[in-house]
């Protein structure tokens, strides 16, 4: 049997697969039955599915299965009106014998849709065509450049949004487009402003404002934390530190450092989102803007995939803690 | 001496001008002397200067000019240190007679940079262009069409952005132009939403949320003033009024409808705003961001304009209660 | 044995009854034995009582019994320290024959204490002996005319208040009652004011001002939820449709339209409770009053009701998120 | 000439008055002439007018005329489209030697428009008639006939509503007029409350919620204060105290002087509002909506009467920081 | 066996003990068995461990050991790396004979680390040496005799902080201890304060400012509760009827006890925090600040002690709702 | 005529004095007649007096005298029922010979009541005493001798608290006496933390927490100011910075850095107040409540001082933006 990755997997199709389990819930039927609903993943998709309590892998799934282990399956995938679904045919613990057939726990991991190393290659683009004349041009370059390993893996948030490797990438790489396109648009609109729209300073922030968090989240398979830094200091500041560190051995006047700085911490806008300061230049606002607009956008179309809750409104349990329209025709099963 | 517009003066030029005066502020210099600082205006320039207390002018600066009266004046226009400056020779209150010189009370009013029946049709352009063949764009080209008059005179608001004849036309024109880049850029960002990003939505959206303000506000010569529906009912609803109005007469469907009512009473998102509902739809969420942005980034364009603070901030007395950050080197005088 | 309703029945007797299970909670003693509460109910009565491990019901209860489903039992009935209970005798899911024994399942939906169509033409006459010769009389009549099967069915809301069938009638006339009283007492309390008040335009508001739950909430026999157009728009605005629209056939003049829809827009008084202006007119203010008073004091009785906490005062998770003061000698048990 | 009351003046009419300066403001018209506003007040009437720079009375009133000294006037009296005004034709501060021709300060002191003693009287009734024969009966009557005196006297405010003599007994009165009608609905619509609702606790909340103001404010010629208990303590505990000691003599259970005390320090219901606890039983959440609705609605027909903004809604500087709505019509000129 | 005193045992040593059951909970394995956690405790530990699937004791365990109820164990105490844990030989509840042994239920209550009666001596002693020639000292002197046997059990809170016997003594022991220093401290600082500082105010405070938990808290076996006093009224203002009544037999000037009556209702300095007026003297403002540092570091210690969150801070649910950080190296096993 | 210092004048003693004068009001008396309050001061003492419409200096004051310009006085001084005055016989600008009298402009700025270089010496003394042989000891002991002679005149604020020369320095020892104390307090009281309270830290928190303000603050004779840097970042950050940078060359753990700039940027605790981080540690905690009760402190001394409210509270138009309570027999004249 071949081992398949269950995310290119069609409806009807037997493979093998190695999959992470990633939560087991012990629930019961409107009719009072006890069963399990089990959920396992790669990197590319997550399906979740009941063990009913007559199932012959019941009692395995009662004492034995658990949540962050990895197996090797052999199974049927579905498209139910349930949502796919997997028959079990086959199921064990992977072993260090399984590498010799591909498995490596990375491939589980969420991962972005996009490929790593050219989202970075165009952010690197972006800041040699738009501001590699400029003094901000040579330090985003030597930042992005001295970590290029890690975004190519980070995620950009615990949970949130763009929660999975490379998010942070997907992230930064989508505000900066939009940073782009605004600071074109308002350096146009006002041509007279004093002093003048400074377009290279909002890519660069567009860039850099989140660049904090590669030292502030660490990412481990079992799932994302805060490390020490993080949470006792923060990634606005630590975004900060990384662009004054790079800055030592760069040719950056004062004020052009100045306004990089207020931008990466004012970037959250609001005292109880962990800003000290708001936006004080035009150029921190419309990075504001860009990043905000992305991060709640992401998590909307997160909550309209996953809520599952029925009728036309998604329930409120969610990320922004308010209801999502799913349409009059799209109510969740 | 021909009559020449404010706005075109170089310095040291001479000419007769039709202003309106706009403020008479009596002030005391360091020493303790007294004098008045007076401001005149027509449509595309105001000027600010003193009336010392030995000017020739300083007995009538006192008892006899008055904010909110037309004037003709002989005067010499410079641009100084201090900014720019009239040097009078003659004032006289206009009369009758003026219009036989091309005296018009609306040459003082201000004004959009930007022509208003161009952006007019830019507006019908896009709506064609964009989502003539959707359900929205009847609707929206029949009530840009029906409105065209008071559309090229309205203002976006009493004194926070945009307040000025033709106003909102400009910020309309500048949100939609952002969100038409938006929604593109979404929807090609994430082709699997489900349902998927409605860009016309987005774009009839941008057009048509402020559109309540035309009935929430009535511009006089002495300024502009909430109407008793706009203070009692709001520019949301109005606005989403015009939409359920328009669209007796032509055929959508429900819940498209649904959508852009919700879009248009969304978009402030915030209850304390005025939205008694936070953006439930992509569409509404990406509406907001582009018309926040843009009401703030005007503001913060006007306050780096307007603001007399010495040193390198502004003063926190503005529509925004904060500082702006001017530059090291722009401290005002 | 005689079909009884569980509302009328006395400690002690016996009687078959049709009750629809609302509840079925698996808890343990404080030993640790495990057991089963649950509830069933009629219209005007719940009860709630515990299926011992022990019991000869056990099994079925765990493996068989449902809440949401309707049962047929024959059962004694007990009021006991613990609150009302019963002994069950038998017990099996309804059929479609019980119909032939008078079997409906509306018979177990909660209900108002009160005869709708009494509250119904109570607010009738009010409406007609009050308000009947201003404008807003026919307004208010063709309005409670059009929607008077609705009325006689609909919830005031869907868990907090009032939240069963005819519940809106019974909170809307209470609070009718309360503005008739305040209107006339503040009319004379205060002749000289200007405007003076005017009472129907009170009269009326109390009437309306939640008629938009109509088509906020959708009650269905599993409970009741929020309409796509209750979710996206809420009933303030839906309200206020409801009396622009009838207002179209009728001749009522700009300014009292104006009042009444404003009136309904504010009753809520705060943003964050969905109006989106405060109460500028005397007579919002005075509905805003009675009904929120209404409303909260059928909290306060339902928490005194319902909670179950021992001590003097009711636990703080309920509907008001506070303590309520139960009595020195009312602990509960 | 007869010495006149300036609140019976008819327009026209010419009469000796003794009056109390209220306020004199230096301001500027339109056209830069310096001129005064000066107010004179007797105790049901303020009158405001301009004194022009060319008025005979200029000179005196630049360099004499002081708020807070009662002068003897010869004056006209006259209702203009202005509002009513005086044209002065004598002035003179009062000496001791009017006292023969009935001047007293307290004649200018703005008071409540009903008479104290019947007002008194009437909540006496009320407190004997509803609530004689419950243990609460003697300690509301005993509370009112300690402080009759004060009472006839007492303000309910320094600004905010009811702020003139006997106020505070006007707006106990209606408040518990008020809570009479609320307290009869509410038992007779829960019949089954339990506890039952103790409709003599509510109206003896009603008379006593805010007796505490009588130690917490100070009211003299120049206008009312706030003591020191008022200002470390607060009328909310004091008034408590007022009970406890009252309570002292008299033969009350436990329970039902917790449940007056409680009621009293709750009837704020806001901890920013002054409440330490919100209301927790039934009684207290009537008063305080009884309260709070009779001090709105005083505030809203003050600002309806006091609001000079031109156009059809106030200003939003008042007691309640917002806007009301005046009426189409009833622009103020 | 001897009876040993748990909090005294060694690693290894077995002995028989009386102990109360604090916790039985239910919880599954990584691989999915089913386990219970129980925790038994003295006054002085608490231990926690697994009574797995497989132990002899499983079956008691799940249906007859009940949190609340009192044992006898014959256990062997073990220090392991999953902190300290009980090897339970045997185990019976206690019987009316166990008292023979010495066995009393209030040997198991949590309990201050300090001796009630030396922290109670310690508190006089100041009073006496600091305030002793002060009208305030009598006051503080009789108050604490008059609750001396009180003072020796209550609790300072419910759960917050100092949540055990003699909490509130020893609380309020460390307050004023702080209190004493800072007086000193500031009254040095500023000499010329007016008025000057009251160093006996501040004492007096610090060991008054909680005094009204003796009446807000009981304290039971099962746990504490509030009173119906406590809930309806709080400490704040019961602390202060109780210096009240303690001054009525007492020589103390106006001032003096206007002061210590607000400095208790304003300890807690923030409306929702219970307080209805801010500190409004240096005495006061002093308290605040000792009382809130001794609170919010108890908390922190015990968040430290007791949160089982791996990693190098404690999660967020705590009393405090946010993360403490742990070191480094001090990550929870 | 000697040269004296206005704050070592005794009543009745006339002297040469060099001033600065600090403000010029333009006021009316009750009668309405114009006059002059100015001020003057030296470092120690500031005066401020009426200069009556009468007097022989009123024209000279009205067109001459400037707030900010220094003035050599021949004056009486004396201390009269409405505080202390000066009786000028001359005034003139002070000029450029004056220096060879002794004139210098810092000898009118306000200044700290205590010798800066003694307290900076008692700072350094603590720093080597307490943590000498710590970390953080040679850590401080640097930055503080890096900054002695901006440490000497800094202040600690531009208005709020400790706003003058080397008020910094004056607040940030009071701020490490407490925590001094503080922290050997709560060490003794909980022996056994984990991890055990780490005093050296506390202390050197303290003498950090402020540093920034060096940098944040520009110090000129006009006013003090906010730097660009100090607007855009803000001295938490600022001062986390220096700590930074000096650590660079000192030997110090990584976790020892993490916590004290963990504690400089959590200082003021609030995100409102500009902490992006809650105190995480016990130590932050500590220097948090030692700063903010020395801040709160200073103000209501200077409250108490500086108020001029007739009554026994001052008015709520200072910074605490509250009353406090002046005492019963300290009304302000």
């Amino acid at each position: 049997m071949p081992i398949a990755s269950l995310s290119e997997m069609t409806s009807g199709q037997e493979a093998d697969l190695f999959l992470l389990m990633t939560s087991k819930e012990e629930l019961t039927t409107k009719t009072g039955s006890p069963y399990f609903k089990v959920a396992f993943r790669d990197s590319g998709r997550e399906v979740s599915f009941p063990i009913w309590d007559n199932s012959p892998w019941a009692a395995d799934c009662k004492s034995q299965w658990a949540p962050g282990v990895f197996y090797k399956l052999r199974a049927v995938y579905r498209e139910t009106n349930f949502g796919p679904q997997l028959e079990i045919h086959k199921i064990r613990e992977t072993t260090d014998a399984d590498a010799a057939d591909g498995f490596d726990p990375a491939m589980c991991r969420p991962q972005s849709r996009f490929d790593p190393q050219a989202m970075f290659d165009e952010l690197l683009t972006i800041a040699s065509e738009q501001i590699g004349d400029t003094p901000l041009g040579p330090l985003v370059e030597s930042i992005l450049r001295a970590h290029h390993d890690e975004l190519l893996q980070a995620p950009a948030a615990r949970h949130n949004h763009h929660a999975y490797a490379a998010g942070l990438l997907e992230h930064t790489l989508s505000v900066t487009r939009t940073c782009l396109h605004l600071a074109e648009k308002y350096a146009d609109y006002y041509p007279d402003m004093t002093p003048p729209l400074d377009r290279g300073m909002v890519v660069a922030g567009a860039i850099l404002h989140d660049i904090g968090k590669l030292r502030e989240l660490d990412q481990q398979p079992e799932g994302t934390t805060y490390t020490a830094e993080g949470s006792l200091i923060g990634h606005l500041l630590i975004g900060r530190d990384m662009v004054r560190d790079a800055a030592t051995e760069l040719d950056i006047d004062t004020e052009t450092l100045l306004r990089i700085e207020h931008l990466i911490i004012a970037h959250q806008r609001l005292p109880e989102w962990g800003s000290p300061k708001p936006p004080m230049t035009p150029e921190a606002l419309i990075v504001h803007y860009a990043d905000d607009l992305d991060a709640k956008f992401h998590m909307m179309v997160a909550i309209l995939r996953d809520d599952t809750n029925p009728g036309p409104t998604t329930s409120r349990r969610n990320v922004l803690r308010q209801e999502v329209f799913r349409g009059l025709a799209e109510s969740a099963e």
